[in-house]
């Protein structure tokens, strides 16, 4: 039906991005679908299959979700149908993964009736115990229609029938293990928690009479909201018309995600206090310090690698240029070269300007996860001119499965877990190749504590009981 | 995106169809996805609006749902995501409900994960007590995603956590009141049951190494099954690969819907016994033995009003003839004629022959529910010269609602529950009008017990506790 | 994209409907759109492939054409791009044809520039002397775009560019060979124009401040206009604002096509005259007398054959009854039934009813193209009980192609132009066969000449020189 | 149906891209489909609103052309439609133009069949006197279905009836005046040929086997062509089974146009021996030195700004770094933000790092057409901390509208036509504003002659003999 976005096989692929706001009576009939389809558009890089917007007032509560992207889905008729009289409540959901229309089922948010009334869940990340958690409520008679952790986490809501929906999320929270921010309301009160190492983004920001929640900062600009701060690792916020509420409820223990820096978010997001632009930057001089390279051009690959780029140049001295053009139309191409065209496949995303011809370039990239689309590009510059091409990644290599909401490749599929740096540089045909260091990257974003779980395999919020992928494939099985 | 049938509102609607099939391993690998689409094809006059077929093995279970028609839904792509190697049970839905996409939620088969495995139910009719349970059940902390019966059923099926799937039907079935009949899977079993009135029909056929459940005899025949019998009310069969079992469960006491004969299902099908050809051809019989008139010529409203006018025909020796032609596309259309066309409307449907020219005609028609359309035919046969229009019900006049399964008018929008017939008549312009009489009815079909709840408002599977319409509005609100 | 209708091989294919209209200034700001959507509505068993729609006023000329039925194709938002202010003058057009979306060049109506102004044309039939003309006019410099007769017909316009419209198309009326009927407007007259033979339907309507041109009158009644007359063969009408004009361009020489009045036509026509249905009856009532038999009831098949039956049953004094339920949603089916329910595909559109059950049964269809259907709906009759089965068709036997604008099957496809009448007996199973005689069909008809080209191989308006199979497949090479 | 990209309204905008090829048949079964979709591809940003692809075969000739981006409309069905066998030779294109389903009909390639067979024909640019060459074919009987000026080159070739292909096409290009490349084929050849002053770009690569023909050297590379040169003004090639032909038909006067290398032509591109990269550093450092200004850092507007803020930087010294995050889903969004937030709109594509946080910045884009977005990101840097703003403009003032193919806004909404460039810059909020002078254009273009008539108003080609916007409006008449 619509042209999915083709999946960059050679990046790890976030999962989700949330939105949320609550807005009060005096802040007039503003359109919270418009709101939310703006919020969602700006938050389109952290998940491209599915997404939707739930619109509430104290009346009435109306849901859209579906496959495809948001301008694809909140077409001018989806958004009239969320037109609520009198709405004040809405949570929205960007979410990626797999294809199949059946995935439809998975799409968030996701809606329910409980005792608590109707209630409608969006989640960004994991929870490592939710099988555990599920399991014991099947055993005492609940349903699930989905394999989605938020289904986990409304039943679980829902189950502490004798408190109301502040205690009993609050209860939930404290039960939940693992790496996730959460955006939930019902007909009159917006909530929004981040575990409590505060792994996966979650900020609020203030708009003219209302409340806004989102991933991040980007999603709040675009509708007019000022960034007020982070929620905390732990903090559940609570917003109705009474205004806000803040509660700690377990200490934090902050971890967040390294890689929300390194490649995920927006170059224009601060994230816990720290400008993603900036730390690109210094992950691009700290590169240059560890790995200097006798070169005449430093280039980046678009879009993730250009910032560090330019920090490797500012720190070396060896000049900036643009050496890779990106197509605009890139990310949503399902072209299949034929079998002789595949090496040309990478031309379809890429092109080499004339700014390497001749030269020894420094080709200076965020991550490399399986490591062929770094060989085409090293083979594009050589093509294209360039006498030597030395590879520098701005962070350490990738060895370890994320279980906090990222989908790496399989472990076995990850260069770095079965190949040292040599034999990764001879696979991708560089002149020279460098990583990071783990203390450069740390250095770098200037943080205390982040979790590192894929470069090293220590995992702050725990692991799963079961492989991952064991569950994945029963969940598969399940409901298809 | 589709082309919504248009709804004849002047006709009752049914609500749904189902169907259901298990195979034994020797039959080979069957397309069972094709014979679900090929049986719900057969069964779309009992809903138009959405559809779906479940279709599982003993390790995978996959499902696609979707607004729309079964040859809109069910394209190759559709049926091809549901091929599951080595599948041996299906269950498929067919539904009638009113617009809007969210409603996409309430398609059925509904497919949940349970203590007792994954299960796919779908049905046709109503619980009157459906309320009551699912607000039982929410107070102990269960959540409800849908506003459909099913979901009420599987809930109560899982909180029987100590039983097989089995005996956990059969307890739910006995706490389920009103007009319904049931097709249910898990990964290995089939089960199909009536409640005790038998209301709606479901007829079991049998496939070269399987069984067939189905709404009608005519979607045995398209997946080659011989019809067997029918379920009979109160009765639950399990159909594995043990072969068929049957249990009485509630001991029974029939009320089948008169409907199905009158209008609902198709002309060649035989229920419970009776033939719907022959029970309208006496109904016809029948009406020209009540309300006999002087006339040159008897014609009926197509589709339906034919047997019947064949009847008449037959027993006033008034030759037959087809005086109104019907569009073959009429079925679809959504054309809005502009104000001053209005009265054309009918004519986009039905046009008159030269049969009725100059003629004193009789018109038989099944039922009149508003008197809308009744009163532009005619108007449409005067306008093709008819003398007189003699206007001949096959049913009694039409004064309450139904509350197992048929979506009437609301009351206050049936003619017959605020006009007397003469007014009725002043309002369609008929010459006479007369209905068939309720004895008359009863002694047509040849049965010795019928539901006729909408004529005469003794309703024998009791009523729901709240009245309908109030729920429904608020169900509404829950999720739109 | 959308259900393309299935098309009954075992039938002949009508190959369009034309629709036109022109109204007065003081007829108001009518939505000459809508009026088109609801005539070609009207007419959509002539054409299911493609439709189409132009609409002008003096300053301005809008066309919409797409693959689909009229329903699919004309929604609100094309019928709103049609909305054009001070809109005066429409053509209308549906199309049956073959599969492929590149068709759409050939959909109709075409709209060129030309020394004429911005022309508009629509036609129902072929021109036998197509290629001819068309040749020269390459030779000459011309270039086509598409494979369609109207092209040819409007170059042939354009080259007398020293006459005006009306009496250049007077000219290549002249000009133009075979059974055709045309609607051609420019931005202030609508021209309807009927070969010399009038071997295609053309009827006139008038309308409150206008005049409206259609294929059949039921186009006219659901635009709400009166039917006036039926253009006469070889006549061109004329319509602007000073009113409707006449001219016979050419002596007249009827001869209808026989075949609009056996199947093609809706059940509530009248054309030259003839009533459809009253005709339908004649042809059953001779056939009771060419070929009585001796049986227990007489049935139809639905819907071409049911007026027929009435006819036979009639004369013959056997019972008529309703032996074969007809799915309404059976036109649009793509269904494949799997190779082992091949046999069940004409369930998917038929079923028995009771009233053959241990009968002798006369049944009777209009034609016979191929065969395959006939002997399927033999089969189920068995099935059903039938003790014997007594085919009648009421038309003679098909052994020759139309050259005249409806796709019979290529010639040795046509079983009776191979097999004598007993081998199709045997072919289709039946007790007794028997067809109508062409003398029976003319006295039933009670035409003074009709086109019996299809049964007896006399063309009365030519053949075109070259085999049209050759043309065809040239055709395709040319644009595909 | 399909997400249209957004139009930035205040770029001027190319209107096609061109691609062509003709294989040997020692070249084996190429896939010719999928190589004009990679190659188009590869030309989207040249033209988003249609695209088609024309392949034929000696025997057959194969088309499908369709609204909507490259991968949206050669789906895998529509590709195996063109698997012409035994392909030989193919043209494709991509076209921008306004919106309009009924546009499909001006989409290109455009085939017609002829007195030289069939023809497809696809360009870039446009004819001066179109119009006067159609008038003239009109009076002499021809017809145009199209307003397309492809249409009239096919006529103008088909009308010398007593000349081959190649010297009709030689005919031909001597008539028409303006900028324009053509790719054209028959069924054994493929002609390409660009007007005398090379206006629009055409460029030529050889496969194994076989030529392409392209608007840019990309849409070689992702076929695995290499670029062999550019095709010359003046020039026509002809390929065929014997080989590649050239005719020098006119005297070359070359006046490429300026904007290929300002703005239209990707980055990667090499255009009549000048890298389009190396052209934009370039005309950054001249404007360096035509504006220097006191900063602290150098940021592009994304994509087209970039390298000139590069060569801005190198030659000013003044650090360069990344100031406006680009989003990638930008490109498709039709959000429409309420009336409060249209001060957000550029949010929805940019956002502005940290880099600009409490500097004085040099913001340097291509062009400014209208200058509305222009002001929005001044004020985004503002907003973002920005101390002072100074606008700089990599090339000219537009003042004037082109008549070869590019649709830069009305020629009094172009900010430079009426306003001083102080008034501009108070338009936009800039600190200071300066352009590159057409001097220091011309100098880093490093070409002895280029077209600055949208600059200057000195059009080398001619300009049409009436307003373009009048005869617009009147062809929006002729075909809507």
């Amino acid at each position: 039906m619509h042209p999915t976005p083709e999946v960059d096989t050679d990046k790890p692929r976030e999962e989700c991005g949330v939105f949320g706001l609550h807005v009060l009576p005096e802040a007039g009939d503003l359109d919270l679908a418009t709101l939310c389809q703006l919020g969602l558009f700006a938050l389109q890089h952290r998940g491209q299959e599915s997404c939707g917007i739930c619109v509430a007032s104290e009346d009435e509560v109306r849901i859209e979700k579906a496959m495809g992207l948001v301008t694809q889905v909140f077409t001018e008729e989806r958004l009239g149908r969320l037109a609520v009289p009198g709405a004040r409540t809405a949570v929205a959901h960007t979410r990626y993964s797999t294809t199949g229309s059946s995935r439809l089922y998975n799409a968030q948010p996701l809606t329910v009736r409980s005792n608590k009334g109707v209630l409608a869940l969006a989640h960004n990340g994991n929870f490592t115990n939710a099988r555990e958690l599920r399991d014991a409520m099947l055993a005492a008679g609940a349903v699930f229609q989905t394999t989605n952790d938020s289904e986990v986490m409304l039943n679980l809501i829902a189950r502490y029938s004798h408190l109301d929906l502040r205690r009993a999320t609050a209860m939930a929270m404290t039960e939940l293990e693992g790496g996730f921010s959460v955006v939930l309301m019902d007909q009159t009160s917006l909530i929004g928690l981040r575990d409590r190492h505060g792994v996966r983004p979650l900020v609020l920001g203030s708009l003219a009479g209302g409340w806004v929640l989102a991933s991040e900062p980007a999603a709040l600009a675009v509708v007019g909201a000022d960034h007020v701060r982070d929620v905390r690792p732990g903090e559940m916020v609570v917003i109705d018309d009474l205004g806000l509420h803040s509660e700690q409820i377990m200490a934090p223990t902050p971890a967040p995600c390294a890689f929300e820096w390194i490649y995920f978010a927006r170059g224009d997001s601060v994230l816990d206090g720290v400008s993603v632009h900036d730390a690109r930057v210094r992950m691009g001089e700290r590169l240059a310090q560890e790995a200097p390279a006798d070169a005449d051009v430093v280039i980046g690959v678009p879009e993730s690698g250009l910032a560090a780029a330019v920090g490797y140049s500012r720190a070396s001295g060896v000049p900036y240029d643009i050496g890779l053009y990106r197509s605009p139309y890139a990310g949503r191409t399902f072209i299949n070269p034929t079998q002789h065209l595949r090496e040309q496949k990478v031309r379809l995303k890429l092109g080499a300007t004339t700014a390497v011809a001749g030269k020894r370039v420094v080709l200076v990239d965020d991550s490399i996860v399986r490591g062929t689309t770094s060989g085409r590009i090293v083979r594009l510059l050589y093509e294209a001119g360039a006498r030597e091409v030395h590879f520098r990644v701005s962070s350490p290599p990738i060895a370890h499965p994320c279980f906090y909401g990222i989908d790496t490749a399989a472990r076995q599929e990850l260069a770095a877990s079965t190949l040292s740096v040599e034999e990764i540089r001879r696979r991708i045909g560089a002149s020279t190749l460098a990583y990071l260091s783990e203390a450069g990257l740390q250095r770098a974003l200037g943080q205390p504590s982040v979790c590192l779980a894929c470069f090293n395999g220590r995992y702050p919020a725990g692991k799963p009981s079961e492989a991952p992928g064991a569950i994945a494939s029963e969940e598969e099985t399940v409901l298809a």
